[in-house]
């Protein structure tokens, strides 16, 4: 398929808008203040439905013509999103089983958004005609240059048990084995009588005792609704390919049991995400460091690993939250512009805010655009008009320039969605990628999200000299000898406890830990147990003395020594399996695997790259706090000022800074949320 | 309607009694030992549905004509309840579509109380006829005064789910709002297409992704739910008043969903409440200060602001709770005599104890009584025939006796409700009433409870020098005028954030923060922000100087002065906004209107209170210890020592104790739980 | 019924194993083995219906035939399970109306375990037919010695809500009852109008408002489900009874809702018992006290009562839980083995360790074997080894021998199931069930559980000279008679607060606290209350002022002292009845009655100990530190040290010790987890 892409030579700012939900008097001079701010491009229609097709087969494309009409008129570019995130009540009241439903049956009604399955011939069918419809009708509208599919596949539930899902399941599953046998032996119906001897029996998982379906079941489940999602984007964008071939496809958000690059390469011309820092804070309300906002660009990176490039289609730009929840305070001054910056600084071509004006009514009354309910000049419409005229200025500098780090965090969707389920994985994995991500951050050192797919090759790794895939318990075959070559070739591969035990069933494999990773990594696994507040995971002491001792986290597994290519690093020294292995590093053809027996905190991976020696990019021209981060896309780095306090920058030399257009040079300060763009 | 009163010219003790738990051997020295404690009327039969109806039409009044004879010739007074809160297993089994059902659709059955709905047209058809049955049947005994329409409407649950209030609901909606149009505008259902375009598919709010339903659908299902309660309790009032004429009629108990203004304006003689003030430290688990049972004065006040007199139906006599929740200790010695002093001290004109004896049997085990599973005398007993003893010597000087504080708390149903499901409101709601409360009660200023209300005037405004009306998110035009009124006219008013901002659907008003409040407020809010543990609310320093620097709560506006009539009281000192104004008085016409950015604290409601100057009631004559409660009914002053230890007054002059018919002066002790009463 | 015995002359170890779950190329060797280990039995069969029936009505006995036949050629016995506790999945899709519900009437479906209820006489009809058609294929077995009814009755949920249930329930208390006038009578239905006046009015307890059923309803549910329970063993009893009458029958586990003692008096020849010592961990995560493991002992105790010898099904051997829940770290080195001797010494005479290999499939992938996956050598094969060794060599000298101790902590099902949904009694049971547990033993004082049963002696109950009967709410006129016989004849019988009050229906009684109890115990209360942070529990002070003040727990009562024979041993020292009686002890015939007016402490029971004098075994020939179990069976005592640190004890004289064979004296090292036997 052609990719196509958005504007050629300019980074673009936009904003979502909502003609329906204002009175006309107010859309022209929405467009014109919109304009003035530096802003080419909105998003409209996506959750319009009835305003399309008020009733079952009428169409009404009156008002949305108008407020395109007019938005031509100013020279804004529109996005049009396809409605079909809202179905309209006459549907679902007419044909219940469109809906989605609970585990345990109870059906969501209408009354909110997202209440449909994708599985419903039903549903389909309107679905189809009605992005059909308006296909048509805006292939040929001046301002339409694209489509957004639906709006933030699988957001407010990524599950799905109506009867349709069950049946849709069904298949899915046949289709997949073929025979019962072969279901039967993936997924292990042989443990507790669960066999299967006619396809009808096969459901999605359902209510049981303890709420504990089989695990195997429950990873295809989730396969499986990664391919239904998928399978409902392709029905809008092969209609819009073919209704509207010159105008591109994308959709947004990064939500769960969704194979987002699969969706990516398949059906869209880029992806887009919707960044709202500040759920960082929601979901860690005892943080208040620096690194809060930061965790985000750990998502921007992964949006990056779909889409080399991309559009952010919400960007924060005020206090976020429904009615009933989500509590989001404002944005300190400043902040939403670094937010901007921290977007475009890990890949973002094309940016728009969420959203122009506050919805005065429903759901989202809380959900702050730039614009308030009052309409008045207020500090984030200044703070908007900054970036669009910044934008406007250097934004072709920027646009299309992409960033390769050094180092990779290795992620595959098997094991994210196999972890789920499995206590004695998921908390690694967190705790893994946190501290991971805090140590690189502190160092200035950008990392990669990267994915191991059907199709990734072994150059695609070998332009990491570091890869940490730290909990892969999930290690298939080809994966297994996919790493293997990239140790051998000379990189370095970091990975922790639980690796490489489970087969792609999430079956365990009947081989010593780390499964097939042992090969490269050198050590078998002697012992092991998960620990806990009774039972606290050991310390560790590094071999080479250099560094105190440090404790470990959360499983502990006693390494046995393979190979004489392996050097023990660190060394148990507390609880029975005192003196034991934890940490190795194998030397395996021109490169070295490094496994730790644990979970990593942030002591030990400094421990492991003051070892490695991985230079930043800041490495002698510019001294940085730990406030601050780095990232870099072509020519240009980015410095952004986490910090709502001002830092102290030191430049080893002069640099040339594009936004003030000013050398910069020594001790500088960085105000709070300040960014600078340095040429390099 | 007339409004009929209880007894004209004493104070009534009373207690509730359930002949049916007791064999009838019992009865006559159960009521010859109410007699001699001092208590002469009972309530009784408000769960005897299956007594006086032991199958579908069969009626059986024997128990109960008995009952009440043995009542009668040992002279006391009945009030009948109508048994509609427990309808016997013949009819839900027969009938479950008269069953309640939770949001999801699972239906409540038999087996505990109020698990039927108030919509099913065959309810209120059993419902009807039993109550008519007993109406006739009652209207001429002697020991009947007055009846007690179901119990307790609204306790368990103020939700309502079954297809009978689905159906109802839609009705509601039809009249209300005629057109659907007009129902989609009132929904703000243009967002996220929830438009409806036949009334077959508007429901209350049903099972949705996230829990989330629309905000302003679900305070309209509030407000049905309200109406519905108060046309159930009319059928029986109708059928009370037509049979029963000579027999006044009220109910009992304060619960949600219920405006209990209207339904005692429209239905009732007076109101009643039952008061279990333990339930103050079930709530607050962690409160062990001398102010925990005075918050249950609040809610006397606002029964007093339904019904300028009232009777308690139920007062706390002992430890309370259900066999598996509501754990209440033991009242310590004398203080359900102070419970009951502070019901009287609020406005009760009839105080019946719950209950005669301890239930040996069903839920309600744990909820003691006066007596005993044992009946043998007890502390219990002896207290309250020591109350019984005071209040029939000096009851008489009380009963009638009304009291309007100078301050009010200003409240309405609106807010209410739309603040249950807002979290951008509740939180500041809850923080300044308990903040208001304390600080008043500290300086002994008594405060009344008032309502905004269809019909609340300016000359009931008036009464009160200060009103507190702290986060009125919704306010209407109408409540704004009078508000401006009020201030113009002389009063003090006192709002904090989030005012003014929604209109009577909850949808937001597209004019600057605080909406019609600016007016009279003289301000607009420039930029705000909610607060979490992440991002503190500022602290703020008065600008007179006279008072520390003091911390704010849960939301922070910085406000913009828009008349030269405004001072600027207090400023932030910390945050982005660091020197933006926090607290401002607006001299407009004869009084002033204070605008406070943020949530109550008690330092700040001190500030204020001292730049006031409100004088207590106890100013001149009393110097009250902080444990002590000052409550006021006509000329006699109550002084209530809620503290388990004993405390010092001090009074100025001589003074005239009514319960113990002695003079105080001086320096007095007050022990623990001890009352006195002053005339003044 | 004649009782069968396992094996005549020798203590028994062996494996849970599941041929179904390994590829048949496995066997011999894991049967080799297992041999090589000193294992001799194993466990089969009890989840494989579908092995044995794949489709319904064609069996196949074929997998297990050969599994048999070569466990047999390596001289393994065997123990069947039948398979009833994992219907196949074209059983419960055929026949929905086998399956369990929740409460709400959510049914449970395929997918795990125990979804089943044991009511459907469908159900019923497949289970006899399969257990009748394994009894059959392997009553002739040479290898099979016995069988295992079900799997852990009870486990995954005790409560039913299936419509089968539902009937069953109707007909229970029908033939319970007999008419409706004494069900409504035995539930208390006139409080809150719940009358029934049809039987198909009667349900067990479903959803109501508050989630408050009827307690009394509730607690003949429970013995309903205990009855069914029951009756479900029984089906299979019968049929192995008569088909295979030279095998032995028992079942395992130990669950709620179910008379354990009922079921193995009237079906089993002996209990079995699943022991798991680290869920004790799992339900205290912050207990890291040496007791932890110990709480297990209690339950060990239990199944002494119920089978005094019995057979450990299930020990564990590993590291334990399922994929999402029930996390368990590695037993230490050593620990799984004082596990074994944990067992053995609280009455097993048989233990199957759980499992042969860890599960690579399923929801028990992490409930771990003793093989590991990889089925290579490992410290838990190695101690496994040991085990074997030492008990082939002295096992003989232990199996057959019991133990009474002579103190008994006494319960009974009624108080259990009862205190269940009672929130004044569930506390007091577990605050004094785990101090008086953690007091004897850091005393070393071995305690019996006792059961109150309909058919208990008074013989049985002078076994004891100390009897603890904490919080017996309910207590019969028989059960009174009985404790009264047994203080009487010299016993020492100590009572907590609650006691007495409720009848066998769970109402109360109409007399003083403690109800029948205050004629051996000498008092009565006079005053009460439940504590709670707001409202602390008293001190209180021993009158012989031997003691330092010392608080009390969750409830006080104010006794009063009715006879002459009482000593008032300590009296309270806080609260409003500083002064009050706490604790008494009835001289009473040739015993003692002690009552506490409150839940017991750990210092109040050390006070109550000294004060009666109860020698520990231990005194005069060894002095033990509090980490070391004390246990005995016949003339052996069992020393086990639980803490992960090596201890000290010191015999006073030379003892033999078994397991080494040599001769101990003086001060010795026991090292952590280590075992000593001593012939005594």
């Amino acid at each position: 398929m052609p990719v196509k892409w958005l504007s050629s030579d300019s980074l673009q700012l936009g904003v979502c808008y909502y003609p329906e939900h204002w009175d006309e008097s107010l859309w022209e001079d929405d467009f014109r203040r919109m304009k003035e701010l530096g802003l080419s491009i909105i998003r409209v229609a996506e959750f319009a439905w009835t305003i399309f097709e008020p009733e079952d087969g009428i169409f009404a494309f009156e008002l949305f013509d108008r407020a395109l009409d007019a938005a031509h008129r100013h020279g804004l570019q529109v996005i049009m999103g396809t409605p079909t995130a809202t179905p309209p009540a006459w549907l679902t009241h007419r044909y219940p089983e469109v809906l989605n439903a609970r585990q345990d049956g109870i059906v969501y009604r209408h009354g909110q958004r997202r209440h449909y399955n994708y599985s419903s011939p039903i549903y389909r069918f309107y679905c189809e005609r009605i992005v059909r419809k308006m296909a048509r009708h805006y292939s040929g509208h001046p301002a339409v240059v694209g489509w957004q599919i639906d709006n933030e596949l699988n957001c407010e539930t990524n599950e799905y048990h109506s009867e349709a899902d069950h049946i849709a399941f069904r298949q899915w599953a046949r289709n997949k084995y073929g025979t019962l046998d072969k279901l039967n032996e993936a997924w292990g119906t042989v443990f507790w009588s669960q066999t299967y001897t006619d396809w009808e029996q096969v459901f999605l998982t359902r209510p049981t005792p303890s709420n504990s379906p089989n695990p195997h079941q429950l990873l295809d489940e989730k396969r499986f609704v990664s391919d239904n999602t998928i399978a409902f984007a392709r029905l809008q964008a092969d209609i819009l390919r073919e209704c509207a071939p010159n105008q591109w496809v994308t959709t947004n958000g990064l939500f769960g049991h969704l194979d987002n690059h699969a969706m990516n390469d398949e059906l869209l011309d880029f992806f887009s995400y919707d960044s709202y820092p500040q759920f960082s804070s929601l979901e860690n309300p005892e943080n208040n460091t620096s690194l809060r906002d930061r965790r985000w660009s750990l998502a921007l990176s992964e949006t990056r690993s779909i889409s080399s490039t991309f559009c952010v289609m919400e960007q924060q730009s005020g206090p976020g939250g429904w009615v009933n929840r989500m509590e989001m305070p404002a944005p300190r001054p400043g902040q939403a512009r670094l937010w901007t910056y921290q977007s475009i600084a890990h890949g973002a071509d094309m940016v728009l805010f969420f959203r122009w004006r506050t919805a005065t009514m429903g759901t989202e009354i809380y959900w702050h655009g730039i614009n308030d309910y009052h309409n008045r000049p207020n500090r984030r419409v200044r703070e908007v008009g900054q970036i669009g005229e910044e934008l406007n200025r250097i934004g072709a500098l920027i646009t299309g320039r992409k960033f390769i780090a050094r180092i990779a965090w290795l992620e595959d969707y098997d094991n994210s969605w196999d972890a789920e389920f499995d206590v004695w994985v998921k908390p690694l994995r967190r705790q893994s990628r946190e501290t991971w991500h805090k140590a690189l951050q502190e160092r200035h050192l950008p990392v990669d999200i990267a994915y191991m797919r059907e199709n990734t090759t072994l150059e695609q790794l070998r332009q990491y000299s570091v890869i940490v895939y730290a909990h892969a318990a999930i290690l298939t075959e080809e994966r297994a000898a996919l790493l293997d070559a990239y140790v051998r070739g000379g990189g370095t591969l970091i990975m922790g406890a639980r690796t490489g035990y489970k087969d792609r069933r999430g079956q365990c494999r009947m081989i010593p830990f780390p499964g097939l990773a042992a090969d490269w990594c050198g050590v078998t696994v002697e012992d092991f147990t998960l620990c806990n507040p009774n039972y606290p995971a050991a310390s560790v002491q590094w071999n080479d003395g250099e560094t105190d001792e440090t404790p470990t986290a959360l499983f502990n597994e006693v390494l046995s020594v393979e190979s004489a290519s392996v050097d023990v690093m660190a060394t148990y020294t507390s609880a029975y399996y005192s003196g034991g292995v934890a940490l190795t590093r194998n030397r395996h053809g021109e490169g070295s695997a490094w496994y730790l027996g644990s979970a990593f905190t942030e002591a030990i991976v400094h421990g492991i790259l003051d070892r490695i020696v991985v230079n930043s990019p800041a490495d002698g021209w510019v001294e940085l706090p730990k406030q601050v981060e780095l990232a870099i896309r072509g020519n240009i780095v980015f410095l952004l000022n986490y910090s709502h306090e001002p830092v102290w920058l030191n430049f080893l030399e002069p640099v040339s800074e594009l936004l003030s257009g000013e050398e910069r040079n020594g001790r500088v300060e960085l105000a709070p949320y300040e960014v600078l763009l340095i040429k390099r």
